[in-house]
């Protein structure tokens, strides 16, 4: 397979995808970045084995990419996952604002083999008194002192 | 100010933001985890100073968390944020399933000073070939096979 095709990035993520269930290391996810044609970092789900319930294989490569890159945005960058991404994870890849996003399997199909994030997709769409996780809104004259700092402070990096 | 209550969890939580935005760690955002009413963890955004854009402090208190108890759930732990948690954030939280989410700031309160997520909500509520950054859907026969494999692994951790 050419090596500069989407269609070998994809096959890099799914052979990741695989030898993360072969080796136990977590759920059948895995992902890669490209820029420029070439692959800049690789991820697997890894929460079982880290303990880490954020470690989907997006995640874990996004971190993995923009540790390379030193930044925090992933500007002209690919991502290929071997599974459409839950909501997490299209969040983190909103704020890294890569140009492009692939993905095989369908979050149907993840749904199908016990990886339902549907619900999470409906959770986030409610307001937020309306959720299954109870959420309390308390201190916010307090914590607009926090966000009054930020506003007034005059060497902040914005992002 | 009584230690065992939700007031006090929120002011370590804003406290928290205020300090990461004199220290210029990054955005004035902070977190605390609680369990059987103790800190078992804390986050504050290190975005810009970690270059890791899922370094959200509520992701960041999480991972805390999970790590100091060896789980990938956080059962039974409240989750204290100095503002109302981005999609991302959300996510994460349904994931790790904790008990109930305290916010101080709201949403509104964060695109007031420049962190809009409203367009990260309406994105993920979007079909993925609606979205803004293209999304394309490709080798999904060759995807299921990872999906295969995890279905026949008799020794799995699930999730």
């Amino acid at each position: 397979m050419n090596k500069n095709t989407k269609e070998y990035f994809m096959s890099e993520a799914i052979r990741l995808a695989k030898g993360n269930v072969l080796s136990g290391n977590g759920g059948p996810f895995g992902a890669v970045i490209v820029l420029n044609n070439e692959i800049i970092s690789t991820g697997v789900n890894e929460v079982t084995s880290s303990n880490d319930p954020t470690a989907h294989a997006e995640v874990v490569a996004i971190r993995n990419a923009c540790k390379k890159l030193n930044s925090f945005q992933l500007d002209d960058c690919e991502i290929y996952s071997s599974c459409e991404p839950c909501p997490m994870c299209l969040g983190a890849i909103y704020w890294a604002r890569p140009k492009k996003l692939y993905f095989a399997c369908t979050k149907a199909d993840a749904a199908h083999i016990g990886f339902d994030d549907s619900f999470i997709y409906e959770e986030i769409s409610s307001h937020f008194d309306k959720r299954t996780i109870p959420s309390e809104n308390i201190f916010r004259t307090e914590g607009l002192e926090a966000f009054k700092a930020w506003e007034i402070k005059e060497d902040k990096i914005e992002y």
